[in-house]
């Protein structure tokens, strides 16, 4: 392995660890070496000198207050949001050997057993998707002095590290497409308001929308599902009939108002021009959908490298890495 | 929790570990029983007496053929079907205080580190999920001796417990309801011929549209994604412009057929019928599609049992579940 890649032992031994202060060309060439080569590290060898296991927990995280009919990991796992991270966090992991370990958390005892997981020594840390704003599970991971990165920026101030989306910019991106299309009359359909995401989608879209002139923009909030966009475009067409442009905090969303505006007999973009969000759904809608484009599987992976180098180095500081969205030009806008 | 549940600790261990023998008011009881109690088996003292780690393997498995520029993991996790059977897994499992390891095993080198990480006993046996009927893998794991359970019979003869569907008993379902709405001109959108799932999809339909007096389908081939669904519609139609029903072989492809019918001003479903499969994506088309239910949730939950069953008694024959599907009638057909 480290003749392949033309580097010490000792190197290699970092970047697999996913220890930081080794040059990206080095990284690079390493990892080039793991895939051409199709090394494995000993596992066994490792956990006797590190004490580790090789396992990391990937654990998709709520509040508690899902009271749906539906169950919570059918409700979690069918949203192609989450195969996406799985698919970054498994893409990243796999050629250092490390594997994640499925995990729910939504209620107290669910949470207890995750702690419970990472104290017995099962697995090395913890990756964690929140699926709602006030999550308690961070603050008992910090608590407990557990390796753990997040997902997005915890809803209250909490230290650990995290990867995000610099969503204010995303949501100006879509303003501004809007403004630069001639609309005048711009509404928004926003996310949960307990969700930091949606907080800064919005009012990002409403700082850019008042630089171009727009101080009011009327908006309704939805909650991420295809259902509430189209239940929201209804009451923005019927509240505000002479609407011209609607940005949507995601595709799924953006689907159901495109659908609310068919009904409505306006044509997208002609009559009203819509911009999603996340780049999840957008390309197989008709007509397909200009959206803000978050790069899910660059920002999962990194979420990994993070959590690999606070076990290696538990004296690491708290961290984040915002990654930048870009708007993607389709049909709708 | 024994006494919660007013059985044995002894039933209660075997209800936990999957054993077969325990009568379903009774495994009922005891499963309450540990939702109520939030009850966590110990790990660590169950491994000393079991030699058990507490984990299972769940094993994205292909032929290696993957030429595509999207890497095999973004493919994989970014379908709706793969989290929807994660859900029924993790569903399962959890209450019995056992976690699934997510893993990837679509080249030699991968399918050499699932067999080893199982030989070291990092997991205790392994579902597969294998995204191709010619998947080396099966063979490879009972030819090592190790516990494995199947989703979806495999495309060659080897002894090993799966669960499946009666593909063709679905199928049929879909005949039967398009002859029943009047449609005389009635083609198919298959899956990928090498997949035993799209075989008996379309031979029962074949046969049953056959039994119905109608002994020549046509039919064009697709790789059970969307863009493939509305080639093959906009092929049939071509090759055969008075068409008024088609089955396809599952939801996504039947939303890109809808989309061609649409293209050709041919209305859903009074110009032509549409039948989908799986029931995945269905209720969220326009108009919401017709389709055959496939429970994949509670075939993902039995292939967890019957994997923790071969386990916990690794003398017990190989066998099979297969599952019945269900019409659900919505808009399309």
């Amino acid at each position: 392995m480290a003749r392949v890649a033309g580097v010490s032992r000792a190197t290699v031994s970092r970047v697999i660890n996913g220890i930081r202060n080794v040059a990206p060309e080095i990284q690079e060439a390493v990892n080039r070496a793991i895939a051409t080569t199709g090394y494995v590290p000993n596992r066994a060898a490792r956990s006797l000198v590190t004490r580790r296991t090789g396992a990391i927990a990937l654990v998709v995280s709520g509040a508690g207050d899902y009271s749906g009919d539906e169950p919570f990991e059918s409700r979690v796992f069918a949203d192609p949001f989450f195969g996406r991270v799985a698919g970054g966090v498994v893409g990243f992991l796999r050629p250092r050997g490390v594997h994640p370990v499925l995990m729910l958390a939504e209620t107290p005892e669910a949470r207890n057993e995750v702690i419970a997981y990472l104290r017995q020594g099962s697995a090395d840390g913890a990756l964690i998707v929140s699926t709602h704003g006030e999550d308690p599970l961070p603050r008992l991971l910090v608590d407990a002095g557990l390796p753990a990165v997040l997902w997005a920026r915890p809803a209250r101030p909490t230290p650990i590290s995290y990867v995000d989306l610099a969503h204010r910019a995303g949501a100006a991106l879509a303003a501004d497409r809007l403004v630069e299309r001639g609309c005048r009359r711009v509404a928004t359909i926003s996310g949960p308001f307990d969700v930091p995401a949606s907080q800064d989608r919005l009012s990002g879209f409403q700082e850019a929308m008042a630089g171009h002139g727009h101080p009011y923009v009327p908006g309704v909030e939805g909650d991420f599902r295809q259902n509430s966009g189209e239940a929201g475009m209804h009451r923005l067409i019927k509240e505000h009939p002479d609407i011209d442009g609607v940005f949507v905090a995601n595709d799924l969303m953006a689907q159901g108002a495109v659908l609310a505006l068919r009904d409505h007999g306006r044509r997208v973009p002609e009559d009203v021009a819509v911009i999603g969000f996340d780049d999840s759904t957008a390309a197989a809608c008709r007509p397909p959908l200009t959206t803000v484009r978050q790069p899910m599987e660059d920002m999962a992976a990194e979420m990994a490298r993070l959590l690999l180098a606070h076990i290696e180095d538990p004296s690491l500081p708290v961290t984040s890495r915002i990654f930048q969205p870009a708007l993607v030009v389709r049909q709708s806008a």
